[in-house]
């Protein structure tokens, strides 16, 4: 699926852009999971430029709501996401980005970020961190 | 997993509950994974109420934002999702439900919501109905 992504063709980026459902907001939320394990590795958020970039690198990039800024993901900790395959659901308002996830998907040096379960009325960890953290961030 | 939830404790359901963090709205994004395959197959909303139902039944229920009311995943279709585990993400604002989902979880007749490919600049449907959306849904 790699030779699918990504667009070169602005034409064509701009007629999958027009496809997607963006909220009030200008965003649009986006699953990434695995593309070849099936694990979900996080939940963000892309806006139309977010996506522009995706699709014409091939390399995720997000937006990130707290610092009102593009986030391409992996440019400081260097855990980036190649784009695989990208999936729109039934509404349009929705994404599923199949990535090849380098290291660790999460801040917290863990691969998924869904590493917390709910389970007997407590929120438990179910995996350790693979990375330290201070090693993807350094000072920060 | 599926011994672990619902989660019968009134207190237990609301330490849970007070984990997640809900948006402005007072709502959080759930990714509906099936648990066995690593299909994802929908995102939609809950709010507290749809979750506490939720943990407390073992039937996922999402919060519907078009029809502002709690949504009981295949009340009408019979379609329904059984909760297996559910994870939380590192921010606490996303959910992953991992779910045992009888026959389809799209409203197309699809197995799932992401059956919609950005590539080569169109969107391509990759995945047929599997059952007649009539025949969920009579005649709405």
């Amino acid at each position: 699926m790699s030779d699918v992504t990504p667009v070169p063709d602005p034409t064509a980026r701009a007629r999958l852009l027009d496809a997607v459902r963006f909220d009030s907001r200008g965003l649009v939320p986006v699953v990434a999971q695995q593309h070849d394990t099936g694990e979900v590795l996080m939940l963000a958020w892309m806006n139309r430029a977010a996506l522009a970039e995706t699709l014409a690198t091939g390399r995720v990039t997000y937006y990130s709501r707290s610092r009102d800024a593009l986030w391409r993901k992996g440019e400081t900790s260097g855990q980036v996401q190649r784009l695989v395959d990208l999936r729109l659901d039934c509404d349009g308002d929705a994404l599923l980005a199949l990535v090849d996830q380098a290291g660790v998907a999460c801040h917290t040096g863990r691969r998924s970020c869904f590493s917390w379960a709910l389970r007997e009325g407590e929120v438990r960890p179910i995996a350790e961190p693979l990375v330290d953290p201070q090693a993807l961030y350094g000072g920060r």
